[in-house]
């Protein structure tokens, strides 16, 4: 009877690890979707004769961001690769993943005039040291933490980690590389136009669905009903929050202009889905609803201030990763300082700000170092004629009559 | 021992509970894909002039629609959130899915002459209350049925409950909307070609795959080997009908007019998998695929009908939704009348009479009423200059040097 | 205490049968997703003017070549139709996702000259004859092999049963209708562009996800902890060499032209992912590195190589999927000659031989044979017009102003 209850519970343990392992699985493959997102996201958004460029830094990203990952950066955020509830190769994908995301962000933000081999260079860094020495302090084995921080913010999947650091990446490339050329003069800003509208909507609703694997997976287990419920939760509220700035963006957009301006719209979405991030587990419908909502109207705010600021952002990755990945995991102390013990207000600022000067210092010395070693910025004239000719010798759509 | 007995019984039954919340969370993500699906779809059918109009309408949608639902909608189909086989989040977020496809099915009928916030309202009517109401007669506790209505339908997954009420609600809004300018002139029919064939084809395989998350997820539980064997079933079928529906239109273009009209063959896709909606768990393979071929065949057929009586429906979906909707209820009636009891073609007919009764005398009050207040129709000028202008403030494709 | 262990055991292997056709299922649906990841991505690489052909012939196939092997294939592949470990349903709609891409990388390498109603004809005898005797001596119940063949090779997912099938089915077309008009000329090579790279960006992105199903789902089994372990092993290697691919195919073009060619980078990867399937459940991570990027640097190699023999490939398929699916069925010999008795680097290199001379015997005969009743190839003015019109009867952006 007792090797009998024992078999009985190691195959209850064999079907969780099974479960937990197909669900990972799936996240993966959301996750992954996110690439070609991102990537319609920015080539919908830049104009047509960077196009191709933009493309090409994003499959670039994909591929060495990710392999830096597996080859160094693993070991350094979560050490040796072992995995006890599930198949360790999906837990190993699910946080290569993740890699590529925040460096996807800076690079949108330095689109139409950033080169691809310096980029290279610093995905390298970034996915094989930045970003795992992140990981590490918030989600790892925390061996820097007990020698120097004491990062105590709970951020499940990433308004800090991922979003933050990625703008606070994008920050730092921005003050070394300056604005696209011709984009700020005599005082005066130049709106430039996205290029192909349908490439921006289909790109911004497969980063919305991948969202659903990036957060719902960081929850970590589905095979419990504890987990399921946690599981399904977290998806419920990262969809409600999309939505949520989707309306807010809408509805500010037409009060002030009496325009749906789609592109604003959909930044709105992507604003409430970071911020939704840190803590999709722990909220309630409305929580869910009014992070949201402020995540929208936060993008519509922080558009025109950067533009102000002359920081030229051609993505708007700055108001949607940066400033609302920054809100999101202080919502958590706002909106659930009471689900667990030790889930303050001054922890999670506490873990914005040390991310935030770990992050921008250190990416500011790389992308300022690699920038000394070969020049980060096209020159003038290749902007003028656009990076795809210079970059990937061929144009985007090279039968299309341009009509500007 | 008995203790012990019970305690496996609950791991059997969490297990089910975890694996029925998991396939649900994945047909929700199929259903989502639907999102841009619809918007691609519309997006390369309609004139690039209104392509970021039409875009607009399809994210409003989602975010209106939706949030509607959750709201109130959802309350007024099925009452308190429960779920008792599945965390009630994914069940509910499940019930959200859909809601939208109904008015998208109206939206894109009424693309290229509707104006965003009076569609707007209608999709905070429809999803607030329209559309639970007709759920709550057909899938929901019927709280209704026992007083007025005595539905009996068999619908699995809506060729009646999604797809006609779309369809009545479109053809209400074309009443009182009107067609497009310039369509109709001197006895002529104006062809209007489609702007951009890949979005459509993108679209529709979009449609295509989530519709397995529609159809499969509507079983409700895969968690039992007759559950499994369903949900494959149901699956298989829908993709049977999809495929013959485009057979058979592809051989009635090539018949009739010596070519191959890939927005025809789509279109007959979608013919067919409209018509297998209401009951892909009861069919046959050679029911699936006869169902689908005459699916195919209505399409072809019903297309230039409605344009023979000046009903104007640029991405027909008259045709696809409401003329295959009403088939595939009726399909139940004569393919499965005996697969289980009540089942009749008498049940079937009265449920879609019933449910076109009151969706089209709803929404033609609605939408007249709405139209009192916010015109419906943009201007001759605005339609001429395209909706991209007057709505949204932007192009979809700036760059481009218009041909016509 | 018999009957419980007994209905304790029943419920386990219940649960076994749900949890694999669920993720069949899952699979299923990526495999799916391919046939919109072919479509964009051929759609992208052909010239405008062929764009709504390209994309009709891809649906064309998925719809025909899927009914040929649901209707007359599958039986003679497997036999009766049946499955002890999971939905019947599921396994035949899997069987039914493999067929089209065989056919796919035959049309695409055919695209811009290759007529539809011919390619109709040959999907129908491909589909549901070529390939399933494919299939059958390598994958199937063999009996044609005990009497004929003996073909003892390891290929989990069909580097030779999927990807060099379609590619010699190519190889013996591009014989039969020759190259696209104009294409070489005088001793010279004429370049043709790509005419949307985002498409072929989208679409190669999509066939990368969809892999994920193709591989993982060809594993059979998840339900037991080996399963689990084996489905992520073999998706995470896939990814491997994807991602290898893209990178030396990266290195490759920079090196020699000092431009990163994205079509190149992702045909490169593309490779290297046609190179990892026939074994991805039994390399290291290193292997499959290794893989991978020989498969890139064998697409930079072999594009160029089949220009100078005037093979005109406008896709570059043979180059991704004929040379790299020998090279990844050897790669089982040479790197998984332990894993398992019998894998042999002469049995790997007798099965490569024995279906080329198979596949490309018969499709030879067949194409021969349909284009004496119907000629395959489009008449020089049909190519200079463009196959949409005389193939579609319209265009695939009839908006935009050609510049070429």
């Amino acid at each position: 009877m007792h090797t009998f209850i024992l078999r009985i519970k190691g195959a209850a343990l064999d079907t969780a690890y099974v479960i937990d392992t197909l669900f990972t699985l799936f996240s993966i493959t959301l996750i992954i979707l996110m690439v070609p997102g991102f990537a319609m996201l920015e080539a919908g958004l830049v104009r047509t004769k960077n196009v191709s460029s933009v493309l090409t830094v994003n499959i670039m990203i994909y591929a060495v961001a990710s392999m830096a990952f597996i080859l160094i950066g693993y070991s350094l955020a979560f050490g040796e690769l072992q995995s006890a509830t599930m198949s360790k190769w999906a837990f190993f994908m699910f946080q290569m993943a993740f890699v590529g995301k925040a460096i996807n962000i800076m690079s949108g933000g330095v689109g139409e005039r950033a080169k691809l081999l310096p980029l290279a260079l610093f995905t390298l860094i970034m996915g094989g040291i930045i970003y795992p020495l992140v990981v590490n302090i918030s989600w790892g084995m925390d061996w820097i933490k007990d020698t120097v921080f004491d990062l105590n913010m709970v951020d499940l999947a990433g308004s800090t980690v991922i979003h933050s650091t990625g703008g606070w990446a994008l920050l730092a490339a921005i003050l070394v590389i300056g604005s696209r050329k011709g984009r700020y003069v005599n005082n005066q800003i130049r709106v430039i136009p996205a290029s192909n509208i349908p490439l921006v909507v289909l790109g911004a609703m497969l980063l919305w669905i991948g969202w659903f694997g990036f957060n719902g997976g960081s929850v970590g287990s589905i095979s419990t009903k504890e987990g399921a419920d946690s599981v399904a939760l977290t998806i419920f509220n990262t969809n409600i929050a999309g939505l949520a700035g989707a309306i807010s963006a809408g509805i500010v957009t037409y009060t002030r202009y009496k325009l749906f301006d789609i592109t604003m719209i959909l930044n709105g979405a992507l604003g409430g889905l970071v911020a939704i991030t840190a803590g999709p587990h722990l909220y309630t419908l409305y929580d869910s609803l009014l992070i949201g909502l402020i995540g929208g109207v936060l993008v519509m705010v922080a558009v025109p201030l950067f533009d102000r600021f002359r920081i030229d952002d051609p993505v708007g990755a700055l108001s949607v990763h940066l400033i609302n990945g920054i809100w999101g995991t202080l919502a958590v102390g706002i909106f659930a300082a009471n689900a667990a013990e030790g889930i303050t207000f001054f922890n999670q600022l506490k873990g914005v700000v040390e991310i935030a000067v770990f992050v921008f210092t250190v990416s500011f010395a790389v992308i300022y170092a690699i920038n000394k070693v070969i020049a980060f910025r096209a020159t003038d004239e290749e902007q003028q004629q656009g990076l795809d000719v210079s970059e990937c010798g061929l144009e985007a759509y090279p039968e299309f009559k341009r009509a500007i």
